[in-house]
C-alpha cells in the first residue's frame, strides 16, 4: 500500500516582491505528494481537477512516483484557483482570489485500491470532506492532518469530530491559538491533545517548529534562510515530508516523531526557496538528507558534564 | 579576579496583569550579578545608587557574593527608577517613566583592585560609559555587552567604537534588526560581526536564542513556560548566566559557548517565574543544572541514521 494524500490541486496566481507567477501549479495535496514523494512510494494522491489542468503538470505529479488514479477530472470544469500576494517581510500575505470552481462540489471518492492504505495526510480542506475520506479508510493507523483558520472559525464541530480520529495535527502557532482559544502555547497544546490528536505540531514560520507528543516537548529549529523566496506551499511540504518520513521507516516512536519534524522542516526549507513547486521538483534524498545534518547541527551540543 | 559587572542600579516599579511592584530591586547590573552569582565568585559589581537605595537590597547583593565596594553612594542623591506596564500577552510593554537621578553624572570608576579583571560583563547603560569602564581595563580577555535600541539610534558612533573591542554583543532581536538596518537576522547577523564582536546572540523571547560563532550558527530552544509573571529583566538574566557560566569554565570553545547560551536561557526562564529579583534570589547550582538538562532534553534527538 501506498501513502494516501488527499487535498487540493489548484492553479495559483501568487505576487512575492521578487517575482511573480500565473497558474502556477499548486494546492495542498500537490505540495504533499511531492515532499513526500522523496522518501517512498507511491504516493496516493485524491483530489479533483478541471479539463484546463495541464498535462505537463500531470506529468510533474508522475514523474515523482505519484498515482493519480485518484484524481477526478470533471468534464468542462474549470480548476480551482488561488492568488495571493506577499508583502515584503513575507510573513504577511493577502489573498487576492479565491476561485473554488470544480472544487465547490468535490466529493473525495477513495478508489477501491487505496480503502486499506495505513498511512493518510489529509491536507487542508473543508473537515467535512476529511470525515468523508476517513469513513471509507478501513483500518488506517497513522493519521496525519492539516486545518486553517477559516475551518476552525467556520467549521468546529465537524473539525472537533476529526480531531477525535487524528493521530498527529499539524497547524501553525495562529491557528492553535485559535483551536484551543489560549494565547499560551504550551496551555494550548494541551487543550488541543485532550480534543484527540494523540500528537501536535505546531508550527512557527521563522521560529521553527514544536512537537508535542507523549507527554514531552520537542523544539525543532528553523533553518537559517537568507532569502525566502515564495512561502507557498511550505506548510503543506512539512506535512509532506513528516508523513512521508514515517511511511518510509514506519516508526511511531516518539524519537522518530522528533526526526520526521526535522524531514518536514527540511523539505519545508527548499519548497521556500523557489517559486510555485520548484523547490521540490528537482531534489534527491541525498540533498534531503544533507540538509537534515544541517538542522540536527543548528541545535548540537556536546555535553560534557 | 572575579567577574565585573558594570550597569545600573535601580528601584523598579512594575505593573503586569497578574500584580505590581514598586520600589522593587532592579537595573542591569542588579539582574546580571544575581544570575552570575550561582556560577562562580566573587561578582565585581560598579554602578551608582542614592542614599534612598535600602540596606535590604544591599544586603541581597551582598548575600550572593557580590562585591559591592565599587558602588558608588551619592550622598543626598536619588536611585535611579523606572516604571513599566506590561499587557496581557506580556510581549509589549510601556515604559511609564523614567527617572535618571544619580545616573545622570555616573562616572564609572573602576576601583584598582578590579582593574585586572579578565571576564566583563557590561550591562545596557549609555555606550560613552561602557567604552569608559573599558579604558580602565589592563588585559580583558572576555567582554560581553548588552546594549538597547535607545543606543543604537541615538550613540551610534560611541556604540561602533565600542563593538570593536567587545567580544561578544547579546542583543534581542528587534535589536538586531536595527543595528544592522537588515530585517532577516542571518544577514543581520553577519552586518553586526563585521563591526566587531567576535559572537553575537539574538535572543527571540518566547523562541530562544540564536549564537553566531566561529562562522556556525546555533540555535537554543526556549522553555516551554505556562505562565510568565515578570519579564523584567530576563534579557539581563540571560546575560549574568551566560557569562557567569564562561567566567566559572574558563572555557571560550564554540561548544562552551553553546553550553553558556543554555545557562544564559535557564537563568532568564527562572526570572520571570516571579515578579523583580525574586526568581533568582533562591536559587541554586542543582536548580539551575536540573532545568539546563530539561533545555537540552528539549531539542535532543537520537539520530540513529
Amino acid at each position: 500500500m501506498g501513502l494516501l494524500v488527499v487535498g487540493s490541486l489548484g492553479l495559483d496566481t501568487v505576487y512575492t516582491p521578487f517575482d511573480k507567477v500565473e497558474d502556477a501549479l499548486g494546492g495542498s495535496a500537490t505540495y504533499i505528494s511531492l515532499a513526500a514523494s522523496y522518501f517512498s512510494g507511491p504516493i496516493q494522491m485524491v483530489g479533483v481537477i478541471g479539463t484546463d489542468f495541464p498535462k505537463q503538470y500531470i506529468d510533474i505529479l508522475a514523474n515523482h512516483n505519484i498515482d493519480t488514479e485518484g484524481l477526478q477530472t470533471i468534464q468542462g470544469g474549470k480548476t480551482f484557483r488561488w492568488g495571493g500576494k506577499y508583502h515584503y517581510d513575507l510573513n504577511v500575505r493577502d489573498t487576492l482570489f479565491t476561485e473554488l470552481n470544480v472544487f465547490k462540489n468535490f466529493d473525495p471518492i477513495i478508489p477501491d485500491k487505496f480503502k486499506k492504505s495505513k498511512y493518510v495526510c489529509l491536507g487542508n480542506i473543508d473537515p467535512t470532506l476529511q470525515l468523508k475520506v476517513l469513513d471509507q479508510l478501513t483500518d488506517p493507523q497513522l493519521i496525519v492532518c492539516d486545518t486553517m483558520n477559516y475551518w476552525i472559525e467556520g467549521k468546529k464541530d465537524d473539525l472537533l469530530q476529526l480531531l477525535e480520529q487524528v493521530h498527529v495535527l499539524v497547524i501553525n502557532d495562529s491557528e492553535a491559538r485559535l483551536l484551543a482559544d489560549e494565547p499560551n502555547l504550551i496551555k494550548a497544546s494541551k487543550i488541543i491533545t485532550d480534543m484527540g490528536p494523540q500528537s501536535l505540531i505546531i508550527k512557527k514560520g521563522e521560529h521553527g517548529a514544536m512537537l508535542f507528543t507523549s507527554g514531552t516537548i520537542f523544539s525543532a529549529p528553523a533553518y537559517p534562510m537568507e532569502m525566502i523566496f515564495d512561502p507557498t506551499g511550505a506548510g503543506d511540504s512539512f506535512a509532506g515530508g513528516f508523513t512521508g518520513y514515517l511511511f518510509k521507516t514506519r516508526d511511531l516512536s516518539p524519537n522518530n516523531l522528533k526526526c520526521a519534524v526535522i524531514y518536514g522542516s527540511t523539505l519545508a526549507s527548499f519548497c521556500v526557496e523557489k517559486f510555485s513547486t520548484k523547490g521540490l521538483e528537482d531534489l534527491s534524498y541525498l540533498k534531503i538528507q544533507d540538509r537534515y545534518r544541517e538542522f540536527l547541527n543548528l541545535s548540537r551540543i556536546d555535553d560534557t558534564e
